[in-house]
């Protein structure tokens, strides 16, 4: 058992990280903090956990120490205090965008600001078990990862392991993703008769995700494209990208098949018939799975990369967890065995 | 052709109502006014108004004489500022609930202030056709509706006309609505994660649109219960209530065509096959109808009856415009012609 | 551990409890049959369940002993088989509405034909553990309850049990319902361009419901109402009774509260601020947690009571695990740890 | 005034079309034909024209001499039945895909079976304006439009009309689409609870519409990808190019300009404030208005452009009888004023 505290758990995936932590084995919530709801009921603002916990937030003073510390607070807090919690926590977790990025240098670029603790960069490990599963094990310092940037690797994930792509190639992916993405504070573009019924092409290009999936493969011209749609949960990347010549239908199962079989939480979505063919994050929400499907046009060598998932998990607080679970050494699916549910 | 203006037309109803009198062929919109948006195209506020019309908000102070002002303010702003408008124009139609009901001490009761302007009650009319027709042609100064009140009468109307209910019964009249509903302003209650998918019964007792269904037909007790649910526009008023004995479905049916007749804006819906046997909301977006079904259980004499509008054309908008022709002696119809998409 | 199997496992409540049993400690799934998906892997119809069980469904005519049968087919099958399913299985529990009923007459009435096996109602307990717990403590022979009857009679729980109901009133239940409720056979009232969006009384009276709503508890006047709107899981029923005279929002507090306590099921949500203040089966997909609420009317005893429950859960297969722990004598809580989402 | 008829007239698009003639000032409605629901009166099949027509289904047989005949059938019907129906009609067009391509063997490639009436193909004026206006002043015989393709079109229109688009290169256009697009008649993956918050991309590449952008502007390689997502009308193209060195976003806006000009249903979103930035389908129900917009990243070249529109307006009807004004030289807009509602 170790000692855990949430720091800023009245956001969405603040509130997924205490569900999934309030019900883990190995796990003890010391404090959860907000600011803003210190002294409430932590099911007041996570309604679901009504009758699982009396935990009330804490207020952002009565931090102690604890062995596991989890930041979920917005982007440009973390590296600002992070000097502070270390001294408080063993490990950290922080799931938000401020220790993702190796290169400072991408803060400015994609962030629009200096980081401000460029030092701290290279003591974190990028949260994403798929790709960092060693260096996970056994690591202090753990970041998040952006949930439309782990669509997108997913997707690409097994054509850049099976060596099938060009090289100099301009890769599109194009994210559908939901409203819980942008957080639990109302904007007006959130407003229910607005944000019903959208679809919203709100980042052409440019968005910060973009510079994970550039990091993670070392690809040098990578296109994310975010349109917002009516769901609350849920990511779909649809890569498009060309494979080197010659490249076959039969290689790409392979291919897929094999990271499917390293990776306990994702599958390989590719049915010939029934109506659940391809990814679809509809059926993934509160799982940590990740859907991957794929197309490939064998004459031109363009193929269809899919990858769907749940933002607030896989995207979010389940990787998170996943991540804690190797730091300990302990089964990698610990706390993680929600299916998702059907119909939904 | 009559000059109009909106007073406060950045809201939904605002911006309903200046759609349907940019394209009402006897109306010349002179002014639209938004403290808030003063200076910007309507169509940065009401995107579906983009190429229709080159026409910005004006300040308030712009506000000149009209023949026809239309109020579209939040609640208890026209009760401080109908003198001045009175002397702006001949004729009112004030959308906001400051002059629906008769009696001052209501204004208290149930919207927990006094009126500020009590002496002009007597003077407006109650503008719902359906209730007042004579009344509204020829008048000078018509308030608005409650869109749930709307439902509400009109789901009593045909029963009332028809003298079949009991006197002293107790009426539930249970109101499903959408998000439009609580307006243009952001809230936390209607971000799109927490609003989306709900059915939250959040009135159960004591809304205040109550106050106009008991006014309507000096029934003893109403309840009024709404439960929002997951659509942007559209109430569905399903009220229950007990008929006077051997009152039959025969009668029903008489009393339900007769007020059909009468209207040109309600319909009865009640098929014996098919998928649309019951009124609904969902095909009349945008539309003036209010479209009208019954169930009746001749044994214990418990009566169903149901009316589907849109809040905010049938429930707003569109009656303020119904009622602008009966002022006029124009075509009750004239601008209100749209029937609605199917499916949609 | 026991041997379990489904028959009919591949409809909705089918399919929730198939999750519910494969992640159940004390289970075993030995078998789930389907005549039309028979030899296809269960995840190609419950996509949810994909790498989680290589289970395929088999054909009604391999089924073999087991020590609990499920049996999850349409209306009027079970009792049909019942003779022979009792032959192979010590325990049964029945998801249909074949044994709910006492009174075979009742059959004839709400369902329009004679029972084809009222022999066996009496050995049946209606399986609705917040209304016989005891009873269901060794029972070999357990209903399922119907998804509308559980809102509605848990709706009613804490005020019958607090004796403050007038005796011979007529109590209305309005009743708001998701699609899944209709079951898994495309109709063509369930195709999404026309089922989407709905506020759709389909049902104003005489639903088969309203018999398991009436029995429960000896209510002479029970109207159930039941409408459709736009969310896939979820049950809200919102009773309209009236209290005897005296009864405070005191005394209702106290009624809840006592059913709350003996029913870890049962969770009473009646905040002051916030916006979670009302029940709302939004929250409640996946969980089994019923969730209860009031409001009274002190001057005229006027009383809204509400339940929100995931209907395929607590309404369906989730109830029926609970049944299942209830009859073995396990922790009444044993695989229904999952609390839902937030948000969703 | 000339008199038409719709053959096939239950469905989505021919109800649509329905609609629209009924209010149009030029038309006479003779007679639609339903093989299924003849005898009913359309009102039951469109229950938003109830109180607008007494028109009743005819059966096919029943199709008499009119001045302009409107084909409203499933794929593959129209061109079996050409003959006898331009014997019936000066005046043909054809929602269809029957028409639509120009080249025989492209039915064979994108349809699977080769074409009953080749020699029709010449005859018949693709439909769509924005393409085509000249040659439908005055056409006798004019196709139809796939809906994605007509969003995919408009959203290249621009690129192509400026002459910034490179000429060897691949583009990507991703679709998304709401669930009227697949018709009225109920399938599997059509079911609520199935496809209700849906992101689904059906089809990776090869949709049949790709032909149809092709032929358009003879761009050597033309990916469509199609997502389902949870709405009913609407469709968005978002389409990814690379333009030639040196263009600028400036160039761009003069060539969106330059369309939005010479086209009056075409209308360009592209705002620095508020919340409707961006194209969006939302706003387009029941409307014939495209939205386009861009983005252009100047350094890479790359182009993202997007095209929104309604399916069943811009996409089929609207489109439709868009060309029959220009058929018979009328104002290209009349009966087609009807701007789309906000919020919806």
């Amino acid at each position: 058992m170790i000692r855990t505290a949430i720091v800023g758990g009245s956001g969405y995936a603040g509130g997924e990280l205490l569900r999934l932590l309030l019900q883990h084995p190995q796990v003890e919530v010391a404090a959860v903090t907000s600011r803003r709801y210190s002294g409430q009921y932590v099911h007041q603002v996570h309604p679901n956990l009504r009758r699982l916990t009396q935990l009330q937030f804490a207020g952002p003073e009565e931090l102690g120490e604890v062995d596991l510390l989890f930041l979920a607070l917005p982007h440009g807090e973390a590296q600002r205090r992070i000097q502070g919690d270390a001294a408080r926590a063993e490990r950290i977790i922080d799931l938000s965008a401020d220790f993702r990025l190796r290169d400072a240098a991408d803060y400015l670029r994609w962030y629009g600001a200096p980081h401000q603790a460029p030092e701290w960069l290279p003591r974190f490990v990028y949260g994403l078990p798929e790709l960092n599963r060693q260096a996970l094990r056994g690591a202090r310092y753990v970041s998040g990862v952006g949930c439309n940037a782990t669509a997108g690797i997913l997707a690409l994930l097994p054509l850049v392991q099976a060596s099938v792509l060009g090289n100099n190639l301009r890769i599109v992916v194009e994210i559908k993703v939901g409203s819980s993405e942008a957080g639990a504070e109302p904007q007006p573009g959130s407003h229910h008769p607005e944000r019903s019924g959208v679809i919203r092409t709100f980042s052409p290009m440019g968005h910060r995700h973009t510079a994970e999936v550039i990091q993670a493969f070392g690809l040098p011209q990578v296109i994310l494209t975010i349109t917002s749609v009516d769901v609350v949960r849920g990511v779909l990347a649809t890569a498009h990208a060309e494979t080197l010549p010659g490249v076959t239908t039969k290689d790409l199962w392979q291919g897929y098949r094999q990271v499917v079989q390293e990776n306990l939480f994702l599958r390989l979505v590719k049915e010939a018939r029934g109506i659940h063919r391809v990814p679809d994050p509809k059926i993934l929400a509160g799982s940590n799975f990740a859907d991957l499907g794929f197309d490939l046009d064998e004459e031109s060598g363009h193929v269809v990369s899919m990858c769907a998932l749940d933002n607030l998990m896989k995207g979010a607080a389940g990787t998170a967890v996943q991540c804690m679970n190797l730091m300990h050494g302990w089964d990698e699916t610990l706390g993680l065995t929600f299916p998702g549910l059907h119909p939904i």
